[in-house]
């Protein structure tokens, strides 16, 4: 089992005391705390940073589904995304409780993945209400492939909640409802979404790579430490998955 | 009982097919549906306005609150803020599943309220993280007594919502504490967040009258028509109860 291996090769150091996590700008000069464990004696780190990275994107993707919630449309909308951001602090929570569990701190599991994150969103603003439902669908799908892709790597328990939270909650169909409506009333607009999709992908592997570089218990879960052709099938899966959700959409990938 | 002699009072009207609420910007020359009646043959039209009110106010504090999470200046703030705001979604829920067991449209009991809420929340965006945490604390509890004051007027099964809806999620003592903390830090700020306060209160008061001129069947339900000693007195309670909180700030009323 790969997470064996990449938690007895990861020493585990004392867990620094971090009492609060501020939260400035992140800029390119602020890697954070990207060096620092933050898994305790025992728990493998592997594993930690998964979840702290799991956590940290159901947070954000919250806190941006709430805030592009007012852009909707109608109240109709406004509900269904806001239904969305729920579903997505519930999994918060969830993945909360597990890392108690672990005995981990959830900030201190989350912080290392504060920066890129923080700086994917802050890149890929919707500047309306189309933009964000297509962010809210293309990204959290890439998102949820490429944590199954761990997933099926780790051990059954913490595999099961990874699913658990990845699970669609059955709001994709209303997305792609309202897109390909749009589209179909505004054929322009298709032309549009669609490189807005691409900058959404650009951005999202920007941001992995840094992670990528910085964090390489994660990395050693996704793949063997330098197993070039596993990384490339696996981001080729994720690319088809991806250019069959843009096809759903009506859009060219 | 007040509630079925307005229910009386009112004659339902055949429902307007409305499929959709579309949102704009709401402005003084677009008072929206409001003399459109929202309740069904059956249901009692002051109770519907309630709960339409309710789940409105409930899904716009969730969006603000949401949104507001992005000032937090650490994680631990972030996380709480979006507690308070998920526990709004899931009370928002709750209500819609009332007004649909009640045969209610959900978009058409809120429709009313749409133009004043939102009117509100963007006179009232804070500008910074103290001042959304004085918003979330004192603008949802004197909403929640004015929905006490009317619960107690309600059929045993409607208030028990009503009042599991507005139960405290034990979330106050948080902004109290950060509060009170920042004001010991910086005493200077205490004379600009009473000053902020005062204005939530006053903008919430302009609005709620908007609301009470178009509501003939909700005004009823808090007070017999015109009984304008009935409605001082529960403006003195409401206003006592704000001025206890205020002190709990550490704040002047």
């Amino acid at each position: 089992m790969r997470t064996g291996a990449i938690a007895g090769k990861c020493q585990n150091h004392a867990v620094a005391q971090t009492s609060q996590t501020h939260l400035g700008t992140p800029t390119a000069d602020s890697p954070g705390p990207a060096g620092e464990p933050a898994a305790p004696e025992g728990a493998d780190p592997a594993l930690v940073d998964l979840l702290g990275l799991l956590a940290f994107g159901e947070l954000t993707a919250f806190e941006r589904m709430a805030t592009d919630a007012r852009m909707a449309p109608t109240l109709a909308d406004k509900i269904e995304l806001g239904r969305m951001a729920a579903a997505e602090f519930a999994h918060f929570e969830a993945i909360g409780n597990e890392l108690h569990r672990l005995g981990v701190d959830l900030e201190q599991a989350m912080a290392p993945f504060v920066s890129a994150l923080t700086a994917f969103h802050n890149l890929t603003a919707p500047s309306d209400w189309l933009e964000s439902l297509v962010k809210a669908y293309v990204g959290d799908n890439i998102a949820a492939d490429f944590y199954r892709e761990i997933a099926g790597r780790l051990e059954p328990e913490p595999r099961a909640l990874v699913l658990s939270v990845l699970a669609d909650t059955g709001h994709a169909a209303f997305a792609v409802e309202r897109v390909r409506a749009a589209i179909a009333s505004n054929p322009v607009m298709a032309g549009r979404l669609a490189l807005w999709a691409r900058r959404l992908v650009g951005e999202a592997l920007t941001q992995a790579q840094r992670v990528a570089a910085d964090r390489d218990a994660l990395t050693g879960l996704l793949a063997g430490v330098g197993d070039l052709e596993e990384i490339a099938e696996i981001f080729n899966r994720i690319m088809a998955a991806h250019r069959q959700r843009m096809a759903a959409l009506g859009l060219s990938a």
